[in-house]
């Protein structure tokens, strides 16, 4: 047994969901009961119920290595520490940061961390659209803090040339509003015009916004940060108000 | 308003998650109290407490189109209905299925209907593992009860080739152990040996079985239908007991 492991200590990274608190799991809920400690992106632990003997570190975005590295020396003093992610902390979000950090810190690799799943934003979406996601699809990050947008462009070619339904997570912000621009002229050389695009803001949460349009008719500023995009395949279409892919590629598509 | 809205009957597709009780939404759970009827695949409705004024409506796999449509006339007559599907109902379940049934039935169109989300099993799977899928990835059903083969072997090749990490539903079936067989050999022809892929059996069940081995080594026989398999991406890699896909793909893939 290392020293970690004597402390007592330990880290949950826990998935909060989109926003809507009755989508929080009893795991999650029952595990930032005992939590001493809670650490996170400042929206998200301002979710967390303050309450006596529990201590909030919220922190600004972009410092996600920083927070894990807190986390852990945290936990190797016996704290008991719930690191929050909105949604599912394995989607874009904090657990593979703090597994980058146990990466360069041997010496904290006994630490006892447990991953807490939640419901993640492009299947909250979904499910108030309808069934969109019903058939193969692929989660694409259109962030590119973290990779070259060449590298995006790749897969959205790759994910409409197979046939997939798409979600997209970060598709836009303040910093770089020219890049969904280009992912729309991107999905226009590979898909129809009247293909499917939904466009989710703020999913369960009381200024929730969702549009479903036809790719030529979907712009650039139909989406900002608190958006989730999904575009269907090509079969995707609707019934009355809801969008939905079949389960069938044998299905012919139907206007709806 | 229609006939249907005048009922007071509804239809809630419900997600159970993968099998612990504690992933179950509090919003499900709240649904089915308010629930008359249930309606679902046998071992998913063996989950749901029988109680007095709910009556339980078990089904046998495959005939996810004769439920949907048994209950939409079940709202129709008031009932308070709610299709249970493992995982997240919108992920190769029985959303899609509902959406079908109604598209068929016009006359059923304005059926209050609401889908509610829940914890799917490659999310489930991640979060045991580690962060599998931290990085862009794509769900692919390896099911052909729905769509030709040649499709499935299609979207495997531009998943591998757009970088993906992969989750693969309903891997393997009795009725056609081969294809899986056929899956890896297509995997070895687009990924390097060492490529990590994962196991995940009955994930978060009492008979939990987690395996991870490099792609050179994985062989059919350990997926069944209980299992969800994760591929990682080329940089997915070990960190102690865990297994996580950095969220750059700027940093160089280390061995683990």
């Amino acid at each position: 047994m290392t020293q970690d492991d004597k402390t007592g200590g330990w880290i949950a990274v826990a998935g909060l969901g989109p926003g809507n608190e009755a989508l929080v799991t009893p795991e999650v809920t029952a595990t930032l009961a005992e939590a001493t400690d809670v650490v996170g992106y400042i929206p998200y632990v301002a979710r967390v119920a303050p309450r006596d003997g529990l201590v909030l570190h919220p922190s600004d975005n972009r410092v996600e290595l920083d927070r894990a590295q807190f986390a852990l020396d945290l936990a190797a003093q016996g704290r008991r520490v719930v690191i929050v992610s909105s949604g599912d902390p394995g989607v874009f979000a904090m657990a593979s940061a703090l597994f980058e950090a146990l990466e360069a810190r041997p010496d904290r690799q006994a630490t006892d961390i447990r991953i807490l799943p939640g419901i993640t934003a492009m299947l909250a979406a979904a499910a108030r659209a309808g069934a969109p996601l019903g058939h193969d699809f692929c989660a694409i990050n259109l962030s590119d803090n973290l990779k070259p947008f060449a590298e995006v462009e790749r897969r959205l070619r790759h994910a409409a040339q197979g046939g997939f339904a798409m979600a997209f997570y970060n598709p836009r912000s303040k910093s770089r509003p020219h890049q969904f621009t280009r992912v729309l002229e991107i999905l226009r050389e590979e898909c129809e015009p009247d293909r499917l695009v939904l466009f989710a803001r703020a999913v369960t949460r009381p200024d929730e916004a969702i549009a479903c349009v036809a790719l030529s008719e979907a712009t650039p500023e139909m989406a900002d940060m608190q958006t989730v995009v999904i575009v269907g395949n090509e079969a995707t279409r609707r019934v009355g108000r809801w969008v939905y892919t079949p389960r069938s590629v044998l299905t012919p598509a139907v206007a709806g």
